[in-house]
């Protein structure tokens, strides 16, 4: 057993924590502000191979483990929480597109991706249904060379994705998560019209709906094969999952990592605000959690480097991380008082983002299932 | 023991809730957005007797118990969170304006404060030292007929109050809490600046910095005896405390309210959402909780309403219940799923809003330390 | 709203306090070793109105409302927890015959259980089932003037009860709690035989099965209807589970008391413990869990006196008064620390003790599904 | 990063558990009931490696890493936690004795310990100080070739140990934690007394007091230097850390295994209780917790193997991972119902059993300060 990080991830680390710093801090609110990831930004991402670096060369990524781009995430994450989604959805979409994509479509998106040219968003859930992922409305038909498709997804980087990964039936209703099919949708196709969500936190990102009108696309586009989607594509978010963990174990971190300064420095009753037990314990509580989080994660990466099962490791992953994150920057959040409360210091921003991720991919209840089902079987869970 | 409304009781909480509903939650978002409450709807909310009407008839109150205070404050915050900040600031500068002001002082300013004519809020805290009161350093100096002050002080509704009621020094620092007099200034005059603070909610409260440059004021708005100001003021706190935990209550309950129709009406998995244990359950303990919430509440106004002890217990209730209102309104925002997330339901607003009771009038390590002082007395407690 | 107890209520309760400490304390251990309440105990709380008090003079009560039956429980408690069980079982099987039972029947059996001569068990459950009480398996049959009973039961007071209130069915099994019958048998027949539970805590209770072969009863031992009893008897219910809620606050609230002197006078690092925060500050929390818990029992009473729905606050009182208490009791004996450990301090046992009521009566899970269906309705419940 | 196991790690984990299950379980509440684990099983214990396996092979060790060990204590755990410890305290008796021994003491000594020949106890706490150590009272004096010692000290195995190492001043009290010196007492000396406790858990590890009184023992049993001794050891204890954790996670992990089994084989309204979100979300909760304190208790060791820095983790371990076993073993065992309570399941042993890990070798208080101090330095810490 080995926890130690390899030169390699070291040194990943440290230019993703120095980017962070420099050049994503500074302007983690103005992008709230302005509601969007500057494409420059974007593309620096890429270049450094911060964006799904472990998928293969050819591809435009790095070949890297899993671990080292979940590192990735912790350490953007530091600097700007939307940010990170880059990498979350890059890596998400990338494995999607380099698996079951054409050998010409992947050729032509996933570069993009990992380079930072294109955002392509990814719309697993549609507005009526959050975490019922399983029954999707959307509807998909055969015409010619074509698909045409017709419905509303909900998407990440809903206005700035050039693309997105959505699921459709073809044909009549069938069983939850059956007969599903995947598609790449290019989004500046005619009958895309695009609804952004007023969401309370991560504005960034750009959360929203995409409806899409007899939307036509090349029949090329579909995603593995047809009414194999879900199943091929919902593999996926167990890498995924891990990743959110560790977006969320990076900015809490980071919020402990202040308020342990801020409370030593901040005197009150003639003492640093440290000294008293009631300040101090509950900043030692939030060590301990993250950093059991933090190993949470890394392993559940270093199940997936391996080819091991994870499934419920990810979902361990999804539900608690999250939770815990938001818990310790809320705790941050009231050590820091009256200033904390404040918006011109960072930590009620990072609790607004922060908080999106306890419903984002599935909520809590949907992991504790997965994890149900992943001990009993299906016949003995809920 | 009897725990049924008295028959005004209900009428008041009837009133209440039917302006709530129908005067102050349709605007909710609009007076975050312009950061004010109407001047209209103060006077509303004094006409209806809304404001300090445990304060007797003859300073423009109505004579009730404070019980009927609380029930006002927690109907009041199902409509507008911040508009019940009128309440509980008025209940707590009028108490010590009626308790400790000259007569005349009092008798032009309280009946205004009733009628939502002026706001007069106070400034105990300073932007130095937090929760830590006890050692103010705004200083003020008598010459001739008038004080002269001079400092910097925290305020709630610093932008459309009318005064404040501050805590300042006359001479050398003495021991911590002693050797303090209180004042109301009024904030028309010359030296007065105001600074707001960019919380992130109960914006329309407005909180802000007064500074105090050579402030002159008549030697009448001493309140109380010089140099004993902070213990006569401080005692008016446990009342207010009682009142804090029933907005955050008043708050907690609509939300839960709201979210056990939600998910009884939306469905996932073929199901309506609240045949999920996952579901219900945490709203059975939502309920559980604010039910007890509310009751140490109400009893701790009825210790103060019959003149017995109630220090201990304000103490309780203004630690748990703002830290239980803001666990049962973050769960219900996660049961809404993305439609929580977003600022078209009130729900996220309404997270923003009561967090920051966690920390005003004293944080909850501050509240732990009365109880525990309460309980074995200064030698003993930490 | 009055929460000040009447002069009566103190007297009960002052009397009450005087005999837990000075005659039920001394044996608490000796108690559990023996596995038995001294039947002078029991009758010495007979005389004095500690058992079922709310029932009226003419069946041997005293007819006090039940917030006196719950004070009167809350500091028997702090005695001897397992002799509190005598009041909660009395008072419900008290209820139970007053109610239901032949007017013969109910005069012979209700005066003994109120003075303590007698203990009437009452059989809810079967082994195979927990806390699903609505299946029984007990079978009765009409056999001329008789009904003769087979099956078992689970029971406190297995070993010193003389008689029980028992669910069976006549004829074949129906709908979930349909269909049901409750009879009271006499212990002493032939075909009776008891089954001791080898407990953890509680073993002065001594819970245990009671095995019946053909056991023949008077018709007249019918409680209610035919086919009806589950019904009416499960009513009862709500106010044993205010009892039990008080119970579990009574031992909590006394182990509370204990370690705020245990930790002011013990000395570590110098000070006195109680100087800590770290150790303080969770003496002042659970203060103020057990103040609102403790408020939520009463007000539960208070509706039964009144004629009131308490349905679901009753549920609440059940699950989470005796979950508070066991956090409330384990907390204490860690701030014991090794002195909490050990069986020469009370600490230990009260633990044991506490922990069985989130089990016995009802599951917490069972409590929360009550809350939901009073809420929801049964068809949105879970 | 790598998280498998070794072959040699899967090895000892292998025949650990099968020792565990086939020969430790069985006799489980046996052993409590006598007190006493047979000196076979320890010798057994011995034969097989799982005593201090990391020691090197001339001290009778294996020269395993950390690792190793830990995965030893959770193993064994399982099957008997009682019979754990004896892998915790010989692993921290045999590092301080192989570190700080005088070469022939180590050499009688360390190999009886890998063996099992013989306990050696450690004498950390006296019973008027706890958790604070560095203040004992326990005199040393010399005495020609000899040191003299008197006083008294907490023991594990205060009745089966052969020797135990002790701290004592000479001279008069200093500074806490300095000027103190360490002893190895065999325990057959004239003027010891061994005074057992009533504990409520762990009976067979048999903790008391060894009282000395004037007992005389040689020169060479002094370990390190005199008056430098709580240093060198305290030392070792972030290794025992890491160990006590990995105890309670074995134990907790065990009886959430059995939980889900019982769970899906018992039935209650008709499904099997598993199919209840209210019971098998709990369950996935605790999974997720004991994965995550796993990973932390491996890393520490790990961090240990490799000379790195661990006292911080080590002390999250060790608040940490007890107090989520304790929580989860107690969840476990409501969800057994009435079987839960009664002691012819292990669970309540077990609960009553990991329960004293919250407070021996440091009370969470106690870790919470060290992780603070840690983060902040002394001056800023608590």
């Amino acid at each position: 057993m080995d926890f130690t990080l390899s030169s390699d991830q070291q040194r990943y680390r440290d230019e993703a924590r120095r980017y962070a710093e420099q050049r994503l801090a500074p302007a983690y609110g103005t992008r709230e502000e302005k509601g969007l990831i500057e494409p420059e930004v974007r593309r620096e991402m890429g270049e450094r191979g911060f964006i799904a670096p472990e998928l293969p060369a050819e591809l435009g990524g790095r070949g890297c483990d899993r671990v080292t781009t979940g590192i990735l995430a912790e350490e953007i994450a530091r600097g700007d929480f939307s940010v990170s989604y880059l990498q979350v959805v890059g890596s998400l979409v990338g494995q999607i597109l380099a698996g079951s994509a054409d050998r010409d479509v992947a050729a032509e998106w996933v570069p993009k991706i990992c380079a930072g040219e294109e955002i392509v968003g990814i719309g697993l859930t549609e507005p009526h249904a959050g975490s019922d992922a399983g029954m999707p409305r959307l509807q998909a038909r055969r015409s010619g060379g074509d698909y045409v498709l017709s419905g509303v997804k909900s998407l990440s980087f809903c206005h700035s994705a050039a693309a997105a990964v959505v699921f459709a039936r073809i044909g009549d209703q069938q069983a939850r998560g059956k007969g599903i099919s995947a598609f790449l949708v290019p989004l500046d196709r005619e009958g895309v019209v695009r609804e952004p969500y007023p969401d309370m936190g991560t504005k960034a990102v750009g959360r929203g709906a995409v409806h899409l009108d007899e939307v036509r696309i090349p029949a090329s586009h579909l995603l593995g094969e047809e009414g194999e989607g879900f199943t091929q594509v919902m593999r996926g978010f167990d890498f995924s999952r891990a990743l959110i963990g560790l977006q969320c174990v990076g900015v809490a971190q980071l919020t402990a990592d202040e308020t342990w300064r801020y409370v030593s420095e901040r005197e009150a009753f003639d003492q640093p605000l440290s000294k008293f037990q009631g300040v101090s314990f509950p900043l030692a509580e939030a060590e301990t959690m993250l950093t059991a989080a933090r190993l949470l994660c890394y392993q559940t990466l270093s199940l997936k480097d391996q080819g091991l099962p994870h499934t419920e490791q990810a979902a361990m992953c999804k539900w608690w991380a999250p939770k815990t994150a938001f818990d310790v920057v809320q705790n941050c959040l009231l050590l820091h008082g009256q200033y904390g409360y404040r918006t011109d210091l960072p930590v009620e921003q990072r609790l607004r983002d922060v908080l999106g991720l306890q419903i984002g991919d599935g909520t809590a209840q949907i992991m504790k299932l997965i994890i149900a089902r992943q001990k009993l079987g299906r016949a003995k869970a809920p």
